[in-house]
């Protein structure tokens, strides 16, 4: 099955394309976390969304959520690890899943840190974005986890199922229940080291022999997820019908640029739609 | 009085661009029809203002005006009739006041029509937008009123009380009460006709000899409002952070093109607003 527009990201951006495109009768994939965006919901009073006076994070998108399914759009709850231009259409590959798409629109938001050093280049050499799809690979093997938010405790388990030695880095503050053999490590990550493959972590505190690194981030940043795609300082660059630089490829949101506001995420979906829209009647 | 950011028109686009400029703490003039956007009022059913779903035209237009009301915001309601760049500032030529504004946010939709023949060339030669500024130029001559929409009626006759001769070409639907001095003629204007000063009126029934011709439209083109200002066919050119070629001047909404949709009007608005506030802080 092909999809005719791929939405990635269940933020202001992505939920506004996927009601504008769902509108225009497009058979549509909406990708992402079904808690909606996490940004708005800690956010404790927005003010400026207009038609929407003095509304708490939460309540907001509760508002956003019931719009999304009075128009019976679903949200796939998986997290996307590629996108691939296959010339006429877009391969998605999410955790569990592959996904075909005519156009893809990604509206992913700017949750992606820096990149370690030598993190891109060990990229398939033994770092990893995601557990389930490369867990395997390190059945009783020495592995280091990095994780941003505690969302990632399910997949922190699931790897030290397998691995024989497992490290964990959090990066945030109130951590749930883990597996009694993981050993956590209060550090910040500095840089990858190994030759062919990934043979250490080094940290501002310590060095850790290891066959492999998962860094479980929110969001992947633009360039990791779409090879290819043109981006100016880990912004995607888009021309005024949220275009990126591959074709049938469309962007919106925080990940394009400041302002980092819902509403304005939310106008640039609906352009964003009604850009792929005109692109599949081509 | 100089006001931080004056905001012409109250469209999404336009309230959009107050509420966050008043959240900024700006010192804000908001111009246009106490009545918001005819457009949306007369739509029937919104779907895709992400947020607010399936709501009546005139349901989104209080919502917005609640919003406003509710964060104190008042709408001067004039019709703007020149925006000229005064260098450090602007000066907005409205029809009953002039106001002075360091920076100004055009967001007047795209209700204006496109110019009769030889319009442009008369303008302040006996072809005039405002019935308060110029009437008093015609008392006891002989005039044409053209007018798109029946709020401009009270216009019409306070015209009907200064000249000698008024011919009423109205270009919408149902007429209201009109002096029983006007003459109307449903008639489409063509072209006008003169030498220094105008002198006919040339409709495609007829020619009327003339000393001046009201054009009353709800919205004059962006070029007629602010002398200098770049456009492409009629849509005003803006970047990414909606600035227009005129430092300190920025654009939302339906006047700066496509897509004509009440969501990214106010998600334009919202980056116009913010460019202005960091316009002011330089």
């Amino acid at each position: 099955m092909e999809y005719d527009i791929a939405i990635v990201g269940t933020g202001p951006g992505g939920l506004e394309a996927a009601i504008t495109a769902k509108i225009r009768n497009k058979n549509i994939l909406l990708l992402g976390s079904d808690n909606l965006s996490e940004k708005i919901d800690k956010g404790h009073v927005f003010e400026n969304y207009l038609g929407l006076s003095h509304i708490s994070g939460s309540d907001l998108n509760k508002s956003f959520l019931d719009h999304i399914k009075s128009l019976g759009i679903e949200i796939t709850n998986e997290k996307v690890m590629n996108i691939y231009d296959m010339g006429d259409s877009f391969t998605i590959q999410a955790e569990k899943n592959m996904y075909n798409a005519k156009t893809v629109i990604l509206a992913t938001g700017v949750s992606f840190g820096k990149p370690y050093e030598n993190e891109e280049q060990f990229l398939g050499r033994g770092v990893s974005y995601c557990a389930t799809c490369d867990g395997n690979l390190y059945k009783n093997k020495k592995i280091a986890v990095i994780a941003t938010s505690s969302k990632e405790e399910k997949e922190v388990n699931f790897l030290a199922e397998l691995a024989s030695d497992i490290i964990y880095i959090p990066l945030y503050k109130d951590i749930g229940k883990l597996d009694s053999k993981i050993i956590i490590k209060r550090e910040a990550p500095v840089k990858i080291i190994g030759n062919i493959k990934v043979s250490k972590l080094v940290t501002n505190q310590a060095e850790y022999d290891v066959d492999g690194i998962f860094i479980l981030r929110d969001a992947i940043s633009p360039k990791t997820l779409v090879p290819g795609l043109a981006t100016e300082e880990d912004r995607v660059i888009v021309d005024r019908n949220m275009a990126t630089n591959i074709k049938g490829l469309f962007a919106c949101g925080d990940i394009v640029g400041k302002p980092y506001q819902a509403i304005k995420a939310a106008g640039e979906g609906n352009i964003a739609a009604l850009s792929a829209v005109e692109y599949l009647a081509e």
